[in-house]
């Protein structure tokens, strides 16, 4: 005799059908960030979700910043961090401790989690393969340093590991004019890049619940419009600002939706992927005639 | 906030990860037959497994029976059947009905189910593109008529559909030397079919627990000489003696394990794929020292 | 010595070669039936011929109908046929028998002769692999049943088939919207699949000469506009009509000749394809400005 | 009505089928000589030969020599030739006409011809992609010059024309090892490159019925072994020693069959691959217990 | 310690790369002739050249005429040459004595001398795989002959010899209508196969260093614009304007450049694709706003 | 008139050729450290040197440490280094600050040099695919921490990269049997990947001439049995002791030769590679009966 709780496995199992077919073959980016990365159990998770997507049939590819990290790690090296607009001022020797941050700790032990959850994930900085390129951010009243603003996208690398069956994962550095080392912002590299692979999907890990109105009440579904809209009034501001801004860039470029998700859920990846009505917000393309907001 | 239900259905899904992996390209034959082909619901949740199986990277081939149905169809044509042994004496009018009621009308359905969960299933006989050969069995005091020994399986077209998405599903008649129809028996097809494609796995879906022993206590796991033993020792007899013969066969000749489960149980090919312990009887190779019986 | 005979035959083999260049790597798809499928003699010397073209390069693809054989096995079961302008009116267990006869039993016969030819033949319904698409017909005073108009055609299967050398052999049952069986006309289904498949002909065979005048004499080479005018004329009436019909939605969508050939000759396929005028009659696309008729 | 001529037509080119499928995909050597070449008439039927055979599935590869042509040039540009043993003396200005005739002249000239009949030649020297590798003969009495022994086939070249469609027209000037033309034996560079090509058949086109026993009566079938025999009896003299060598050579290294055929007969080629018989003789691996002579 | 020379070496060698990334992949074809051909050391240098350009990535392809070699060897043969315009009188003895030449003799040796140096070549003539098409020049006041102009190039042959690694060596003589041999000018062939392979550069070996001007000063760049300005006036006549009038051809159908080089310089092909300014004349495309002349 | 320098240089280019030829397709390993990684002038030859091999169709493979650096680094962070053997003891903290350090700076920085060279460089550390499988030295006295032994090596991520047409820069870190980081020795890094990659030549950048005799004498040529005489008569000691047994590990597991090299020396990987004599020392297989020690 069967156990009632292991029938009930199998059921739960075949629900995803529908969602392993929709997603068949596709190509998801996902920023990671925020608790998912730093709590060491949410970490583990994620790593075996992505590590069931592949298996699945889908190409997850990972992007990922570090800024506390980095912070905490020039602070030991006794020296101070400085923003402007929220922008790390970005010296050679930041840059450096930022880059060895970012690619040579956050992006290998993201690797290794993924890894020993059993798939093959590779590191990738945006230099590799001249993945990320991005030009010197000028002009300001200050000048910001080795800070880059994205101009170009070469997806050959993650074509080839995709094909060879790797999972990409992407540190927010990219090769300057001068194949110098930029700083580049996270969430623009993870909108850049969903765009020059043609994803269908964009999903933010954030430490939120999605996107929300003036009462704190999650907007589940916007159109671009409607986005527009909000930044407009001023509902989005803050933090949720750029990354809202990246989804728009993303949908209005071909990615089928963009979303801002909770990562501090467990498998919150799989519960937007394989559930009806997913969760945080989805931004779609589009116009809402009736607005939400 | 995500109810407990969801999350729970994340974590489950995730538990079928490392099935998936371990069964990954990999080929499963399965013999569809009793209350799984009968019920309409079981036979409906069925179809939805094999589609599932196909879309996490498996290759599901289905062979099918049909003896009931085709006693039905000979009553209702006014012709009555005869057994020889449990073999069914098969004259030219018997073979042209077991024909019509299994590839014209069992294979197409199994197909249409299939196709309306989401899968893409093509029928197959013995005869299409020489798929399974057979010679007619002779020498025996009664002359059975349009029945077959298989004598070898091209296994040519399988892999074509396979290569190009299609999940197969195979009636058991077979070409005569003469191209004519023969009849044969659906476990010893499944069986030979496996040992061709070099499947992984081989499994009958009956309507018991499994192979059981004499005080009706099911025998989870027998190795080859176990399952010996049994016979000889009149364990194993009547309906379950051929197909434990069959699963024999398979084993002996390179398939993995090969089992016989129940087929009554909603799911019960998920449930022996992305279980431990599996369910119903599991036959591998080798000796065991200490016989469970 | 080399006999005059034995170097004749050379000198006639050789003479198809500018017919076999010419047809090299093209689809050709014949609608079967008649009395070429129903006389023993012909319908052996008929699989010869689609063997002989797979082997000179060509992609012959055989669609078939088989209604006297439903009649007679309707009878057979007790059931009464029932036509409305030359449709069958086809409840559940009508269109069961149907799919019975067709795929289960003509479907299979003309595989084996096939294959007892040296070829490598494998039968296909339209639900296999969700080949030919179809929804019911309504709208009628009286309600059809389970009969089909096409909707759509996925060629993919054929195309899997064709590329790993096998010869589709395909019946006239159509996967309706809930994947139920429906009957559809087999000329209509020889002509979607011949525009789906960019066949280069598409050939019928009957039991008549070709296309006729009123006085009977046969039609060799009509365009486009002739077999409209032919038909608003009244010339070309009954069962010849809808062949009729079928040739030019062939034509007019992109099949550079559809045919109608006289079955009841011997090799009538080889006589079409390789000799300078072919046999009965050809509809091409084009206007004709000097009309024959 | 169609006529009975026609109707023969098309009931001997499907005699051709058994053929055509036994050799499909088959490599067959030809080495191309005497009355087949000289006569224009037949020359122009064996390129139309060859066409036929490379558009029913076969690889045929032609090669040639061109003695007598050879000769009259060189007495045209007032040289006279000298043989020693059957093989001509070959000085520096002796083997650059040889080429020019052999491979400026006979293979572009069987080229167009085969061009002409609707295939695709390339003609080929053995120095082409170093096709034929030789070294020069020496340790005779008499300086040969410039008269080259195989001592190695590189049939890249042969394999990538083949793939693309190609038919290659091969002429007896191989490289030596200072990369300068050698002058070899044509039948001798048939027979290595038929077992380079691990081809089926090597057909030598002569000037004789076949290979004659003492009484002029043709043997149709030599084993090996045969043919040692009937070389030590000297019943194979003369001209036919040296081809009936090669025909041992070829068969004792995997080629099928070595055939000695009469290339005055109109499509000897066909006729001996179309018929079951075949024409003339035929040299076969084995020992035939009970030896034809 | 490593001697400077060496080092030197390193250094030189390392000064190509650019050059080499380049023309990675591209293709160059090369009209030889000239003191380059008639040279043995220039020849052989040449030959190793050639070679190196393969093995760095691009694909040379040879276009060679011959017409002081046939000149020479028809007054051997006791026969006159006869010139109209500069082009040959060609009967059918010429044409044939011209294939030997071309196709028998010269291709066949620069072929020796590639292979000698390392590389894999292969000689075609424009019958070689229809390579190219020509038809008779007629409607003169003087019957030429078997003298063609150009009408169509076949490129198959050689891009299935680019594949396999060969180069190929192209003598000038074309299929005509009836597939007889036509003698065509060997620049014109060169230009027009350059323009059907997208070659990205098209250089001609000269005797001369260049196009010059009035004053004998060498015009190292010249636009479209300016050649056809030079040849309206007068500066580009002789033997260099129907060389003027190929480059123009090609380059106005898509090849990048084309140049007029001094053969006579050892290496001069690598002295053209490895230098920033090259050597001798380059035309390439567009408008020179203040032209030079 | 072209200068003679100029034309010196084409020279020079073509003597390359025979080092191109041999080394066509074939992966050379390049264990890269020393002053050819401080210099920042070497750096940047060493990197136009790789950009030169892989576009000469080499798959040049770039293997370092960063031993030094590392210890820099520990010193800024006030941490000690501690060695016991010339091991450095690794706690937690130690591997995380080698990882940053290789694989966050230094591999990333040779990534920048090759693509500024005009490369497409990607860098990877043992963990990424897997690609070095190494299990934690157990044993000693001492507790080494996490410092690695190599067990394995996966080579399908250097494949996939090489058929890209990208250069991998490989980091001397490992993934420990958890997945964690363990640091291990760059020497027996690039051998046991040379031998995975079944590579032609292993190289070694080094600050010394080669291996020397007693006297201070390059030994320019040793074989296997000679080196292995040399470090037991105490010859090879030192830091060379190391080295020379990655050497005789690589070529006794079936790389064609190994190579110690001064990599002081601009461009000695190319004088290396382009030159009869090479530089330095080169171990190859095979026993030498008069050894030179």
């Amino acid at each position: 005799m069967v156990s009632q709780q292991v029938s009930l496995r199998a059921h739960v199992v075949l629900e995803a059908l529908p969602y392993i077919r929709k997603f068949y073959g596709k190509t998801i980016v996902i920023k990671y960030g925020g608790a998912a990365q730093i709590d060491l159990n949410l970490a583990k998770e994620f790593a075996r979700d992505v590590v069931l997507l592949k298996y699945v049939g889908m190409n997850p590819v990972i992007v990922h910043g570090g800024g506390p990290e980095i912070t905490r790690f020039m602070e030991k090296m006794g020296k101070k961090s400085e923003f402007v607009n929220g922008v790390r001022v970005t010296d050679a020797e930041t840059v450096e401790m930022a880059e060895m941050v970012l690619s040579g700790k956050i992006s290998k032990s993201i690797v290794s989690m993924i890894n020993h959850a059993g798939g093959r994930a590779v590191s990738l900085s945006g230099k590799d393969g001249n993945l990320i390129l991005a030009k010197r951010l000028r002009g300001g009243r200050k000048d910001m340093g080795f800070v880059g603003q994205i101009t170009g996208i070469n997806p050959a690398i993650i074509e080839s590991l995709d094909k060879s069956g790797f999972i990409p994962v992407i540190s927010s550095i990219a090769a300057g004019e001068e194949a110098e080392s930029l700083n580049i912002n996270a969430d623009e590299a993870a909108s850049a890049i969903a765009v020059a692979l043609k994803a269908i999907k964009l999903i933010y890990l954030t430490d939120v619940d999605g996107i929300q109105d003036k009462d704190g009440e999650l907007l589940a579904r916007l159109s671009l419009s409607d986005t527009k809209a909000l930044i407009r009034k001023k509902v989005i501001v803050g933090g949720m600002l750029p990354k809202a801004k990246c989804c728009m860039e993303a949908v209005a470029n071909g990615v089928m939706s963009a979303h801002v998700i909770d990562g501090r859920i467990m498998h919150s990846v799989l519960l937007e992927l394989f559930t009806d009505t997913g969760i945080g917000t989805m931004i779609k393309p589009g116009i809402t005639p009736h607005a939400q907001v």
